[in-house]
């Protein structure tokens, strides 16, 4: 399992949060608290907007910390809307194309999870994106395919809906494969404006989700920051967040919200 | 377009072909001749056969000559059959993955080359490729589709034969999607013991292919090593060779060899 | 020889300049012009001013053209004032510490030339780099020591005359070492806010370098990114630039300026 | 702390030490037991000898566990004499020139440990390597200039004295500067056909090293490969072994061996 960090608010530089606090994704690349591999070192990737629509997108192959581009980039780029990821594989190579988030257009997506048995049946993942987005399959993960899934099932229309299409389209497959955990799911996917994420597994265990609301904007992360624990809010199963700005919705995690 | 080379025969240094000669391998990644792209920067690769029965692959994305692993490797390591190649990308990304050669099992297969549009019918290439074999489609390239949908159609039973159904059932995708050139394929591939080679094309220009026998064994290569050319022979188009023993038997390059 | 490319003036994104022209400073990776070795494949580097006072490195050992990361930061960063090169090694190893630009608090220094056999006397130019510098002596080639060595001989009190000073101190050791070129300099440095520049040779050979001014700021580059020749002006030998606020003093190269 | 693993004896394949075994090196990585620091992700090296007389250098700056290309080569390599290493950086750079092994001629060497403060003296350092020796300075590790300032001090007549005088001078530089600890030293280093090793601290924490000798050859390790703990010898502080033959000679570790 992987971490994630995402940020939407007043532009703050990068490092401020993947590297500075306590419990910053980087030092959770050695340490992850509340999470079964305590090592994410199978690379990691940053997606962070700027003034343009489509996101700036930063990936490697190398363990965060010993990425010295990274660190710089990190200090010398402000932004008021970002996806990070650090990547503990589940079987799929380590390469830059396998790490998250991955982006399209101007979405950008990353996930923590797995649809159990990935490898078995990635040439029926592969089928199941539409021709119009296969040429941004560019690796092997499932993570990769629940997005372009999702933005052939219309994720410009219906953001949450499409996802959640999505992770029960590929939950089929792995059931059907008879491969567990069918689905665990924890993600954060952004249209450069709102933010959103999602929480869910088809067995007890989905993956940590946690947000916390600032002054000057909201923090998503597989798990808290700092140690001031009250202030973290656990997101449950089954539910999705919208934030914009400094807004925080809770919603159901289905594939039908407009209905 | 790509620069490739092969030996067959007595056991030597991979550097004595790839690094030592007048025109060397890693020379040609600067200064290839008899190529449209004098430059083959876009990663590398080597298939060598040790003791054991499949192939030891070392492929990066760095360009040959700044490897130093690659020069050491190349100094210590004695084989008496291997297949080395320099890449310049026709369009799909500089990933190892998407270096040369490519391996399966025993199987190992280089390609200099390209199928004209083959990004966008990507997708095509990979429903093509057999369930058994889709775990080893690890890039993008329609090099790497020829040579699964080949062990598909019967590598191991008729070498030349599949290798020339899989470049015909390729070639006739292009032809339909009406992009040019459908087909150019300089290649070779071995299963440990022989050493097959192909040239063909669509058009006119099938890319070059050359070979020259020693006393020690036999070099397959995309162009002379050295300027005694008149000891190189030209492999005409629709030919193929197998090379075994020292010797090189010249053959049609068709999917009917059997018959 | 390696290309170099800098910018000072209104705020434009990176890949303006680096990707997009006709001869833009990726496009001289394959194809440099005025330039004894056409390919600049042994890594990159740039070096641009945020709002922070030092500069933010991103450096890294491919060729410019097929890392994946430069092309979606140089997309997505603005700048008034950046440094960018591509290398042609003289020597030194591939590697991240050896690519321009170097850096030291708000300085920012690349070159493009060579010390003639430097790697018989890199222990000397070592020594000459003072103690308080030396943990920024990370690679190990002349043009990082000539930037150390000016940083302890003033470069904050006179830019221009410290780093001629540094010249001529390793033009003293490669004369005295009898290994010719004994200096081929061509460089661009900054301290955030002016950016200086230099041409300069013990020899007829200095290596060229150009600026351009435009309405919204200036270009200094080893070589001209269009074909509009007569806009472009050449910088004589022996001939340092400061550009700063569109304006552009040309000035002799001499290590005593303020004299 | 790094962890190391040494082979003297019948040839083997690489695989079935650093890869196979219970707590294999590349376990190691991710899992060291008898070390401070439990994650060695910061880059590996193998060197090891094939029938020419200098070693064969493998290096990279991934994780062990995420480079397909050494699982290759040390599934297709056989050889008699390696050394094997993978590092945890006590405050150097992350990069190919700062992993261990370190080689010079016939000579390999590898450490786990540190000299306090070596990021405060390098340059005092840098100056006791000998000129002969200085273009092998590729790094900037306190463990290369013990290898090279061992080299100057004659390696080659007295390897068990020159090393333990170069980590001699180096301590006394710590002990100068202030820093602890002064000196922690476990090392393997080889001709080519012995393997040598020495244990050694300037306090009361010698870093852990084992050995135990098999029919076919020894093992030298920093840890035990294995649970079967009754069959690993541990090395005691102030100690040196010297491997041949299958013979393991245990001798101070003592400037003076030949007095």
């Amino acid at each position: 399992m992987c971490r994630l960090l995402a940020w939407n608010g007043a532009p703050r530089y990068l490092e401020d949060l993947v590297f500075v606090p306590e419990h910053s994704l980087v030092h959770q690349c050695r340490n992850a608290l509340i999470c079964k591999t305590p090592i994410n070192a199978d690379g990691f990737g940053m997606a962070w907007y700027s003034d343009r629509p489509e996101p700036c997108l930063y990936k490697d192959t190398h363990p965060a910390w010993s990425d010295p581009n990274l660190a710089q980039i990190s200090r010398h780029t402000k932004t008021g809307l970002f996806l990070a990821h650090v990547r503990a594989s589940t079987g799929t190579a380590t390469s830059r194309n396998n790490c998250h988030p991955f982006a399209s257009g101007k979405w950008s997506f990353m996930h923590n999870g797995q649809a159990g048995g990935h490898m078995q049946f990635r040439k029926r993942l592969d089928t199941m994106i539409p021709d119009a987005y296969y040429n941004h399959r560019l690796g092997g993960t499932e993570s990769e395919a629940i997005f372009l899934i999702a933005l052939g099932l219309g994720l410009d229309a219906d953001p949450i809906g499409a996802v959640a299409a999505a992770v029960q389209q590929v939950e089929a497959v792995s059931r059907e494969n008879g491969t567990t955990p069918h689905m665990r799911f924890g993600a954060c996917w952004s249209d450069g404006t709102r933010l959103y994420a999602a929480r869910y597994a088809s067995d007890r265990h989905a993956p940590s989700l946690y947000y916390r609301v600032y002054k000057e904007g909201v923090i998503v992360t597989s798990e808290p920051l700092d140690s001031d624990i009250s202030a973290w809010i656990e997101v449950q199963p089954n539910r999705a967040l919208v934030v914009e700005g400094g807004e925080v919705m809770d919603l159901p995690f289905t594939t039908a919200l407009a209905a």
